[in-house]
């Protein structure tokens, strides 16, 4: 199977509609019509095997996953998903691994009425770049700046889980006998959001004009937090007992390796953001009617840098740093 | 040197002033104000070591190339470039290799005021993927589809080059005794086409309106006039006596292999374009005026398919097919 082959094989699983396509896959660019009185915001992400995802990860996860990362930055800025390009390298042009690829990519593309408009597929090393491109009204996009002293500090869902299924994979951790005793589906749970992570996009546009500043956590807690932080020149304080975990991480891993996992475990794609106490009510109703949890797990201080107490008030001792790529 | 300290080295490098970022590299998504009354033309290219450039070329000619390669693709649809989005893949965090890389995107990024707006930099094979956005006015754009039977077929610059360039490099049918007597530069003409590909801008825009069809040369002739004839319904003719080349593959190559490499060589990035015969003379002065020289090879014609004619006007066998990714 050749490229072209391959790349009609993508193109016939992700179709999808859109008026703003003016010219879809198979020309030289893709031709798009932006809807005036929005900016464009637009982000690109990739997933190279052994690095971002573990060596025997299914093709539809991978899909699905290839996008969700990219979706989740669009849902950091409030951000309307619109429109993707895709660059697929693989080691062989195996038409069953890219048609897999392509379904779990388009699962979740038809979820949030995305266009695949573009895309290159070439031999190499297996690896993903997705670039996105999503709409927000010119005044209302959220960004990593904003957060200020006396504001609440919340996040989406549940932490650590992604970390603890990687932890499941490396059977690092986890607790044996938690594992037998833990009801079916537990371990299961924790590899879902692993490999098929839920991108906040309707909370992030929820929080336009709400939030103070917004993030997504995909390096962990401690570091996207440390990045929010810097970029609004403020700090932040975490309750470390406040910290939302799954029934599944609580089920399969001790206190201290949760605790870590959510702290610093890469992955999570939940929304970290700040926004003005009086608000914060309003908010959280706001999003349980769009089915999205919210915790709220410390403030934002004037002191820079982040700081996490434990249950008794006392300053923990911060695990290890959050993902980054070429760390030393 | 960790991830954040290269993203700095090269937003520091890449640092260009446009009016319509609103938000750059730093945030979840960059944040761009598209112009209204324009159609955004998207497109994304990955060049993969050992792949797309031998294992060795300098890190300024794979900055230069990787956006050179995106650039073209908007030439081909007679777009302004504006904005790109850099997914760097590399096997350590070498500081030195990646200042070098955003030197050379950033040389030919300024020649086009195009803005460096977001990216990733990951561990992983070396591997580059650039998608680059461009505007072109909503009913002037430039596609594969269009061409007619009766119509001319013109080529920008000169074809084979960079395939004569790695043929050099792989020292496969370069005439030894040529290679000696011919007057210095002429190998580093040929390399220097194929490492720093002159995407064809401001012909692309010139053909706005006039060209019937465009698509720009990267896998060869032969293959990409295929698709230009696919997209149209039409079929093609070529004089081979007519194929532009330079001095410097007619001075190291003998005649079946610069024919070879002018028909199926990739890497060419030249425009080649369809246009009614009333319009040649007029967009090849047009052209010319902007310091791109352009060749009339051949015609459109009805029945499908590419066939290219000798001197003496028998139909040859073609050469090889064009560059392929996963080929058998």
């Amino acid at each position: 199977m050749g490229e072209f082959d391959l790349i009609e094989a993508i193109r016939a699983r992700t179709a999808l509609r859109r008026d703003d396509v003016r010219l879809g896959i198979g020309d030289d660019a893709a031709l798009l019509a932006p809807p005036p009185g929005h900016l464009l915001a637009s982000s690109i992400d990739t997933l190279v095997e052994g690095v971002h995802f573990p060596v025997g990860t299914a093709p539809e996860d991978l899909g699905w996953k290839a996008l969700a990362v990219n979706l989740s930055d669009l849902a950091a800025m409030g951000a309307t998903p619109a429109w993707a390009l895709l660059a697929l390298t693989l080691p062989a042009a195996d038409a069953r691994f890219v048609e897999r690829f392509a379904d779990g990519f388009a699962e979740l593309a038809r979820m949030h009425s995305l266009a695949l408009v573009g895309g290159d597929t070439t031999q190499g090393p297996l690896s993903i770049s997705v670039a996105v491109h999503g709409f927000v009204p010119a005044a209302a996009a959220l960004t990593r700046a904003g957060a200020r002293a006396g504001d609440l500090l919340l996040v989406t869902g549940t932490l650590g889980d992604a970390a603890a299924g990687l932890a499941c994979l490396d059977r690092q951790h986890v607790r044996a006998d938690a594992l037998l005793a833990a009801p079916s589906g537990t371990r299961e749970a924790l590899l879902a959001r692993l490999n098929r992570p839920t991108p906040r996009v309707a909370a992030g546009q929820a929080l336009r004009g709400v939030a103070s500043a917004c993030i997504d956590v995909s390096d962990g807690l401690l570091a996207d937090l440390g990045h929010l932080c810097t970029a609004g020149g403020v700090g932040a304080e975490i309750d470390a007992a406040t910290l939302p975990l799954s029934s599944a991480l609580l089920t399969l891993f001790d206190d201290d390796a949760r605790t870590g996992f959510a702290l610093a475990g890469g992955d999570d794609y939940e929304l970290c953001f700040s926004v003005a106490p009086e608000r914060a009510a309003a908010v959280t109703a706001d999003l349980a009617r769009l089915g999205c949890g919210v915790t709220r797990i410390g403030r934002i201080v004037a002191a820079s840098g982040v700081r996490v107490r434990g249950a008794d008030g006392r300053e923990l001792a911060p695990p290890r740093r959050g993902y980054e790529h070429f760390a030393r």
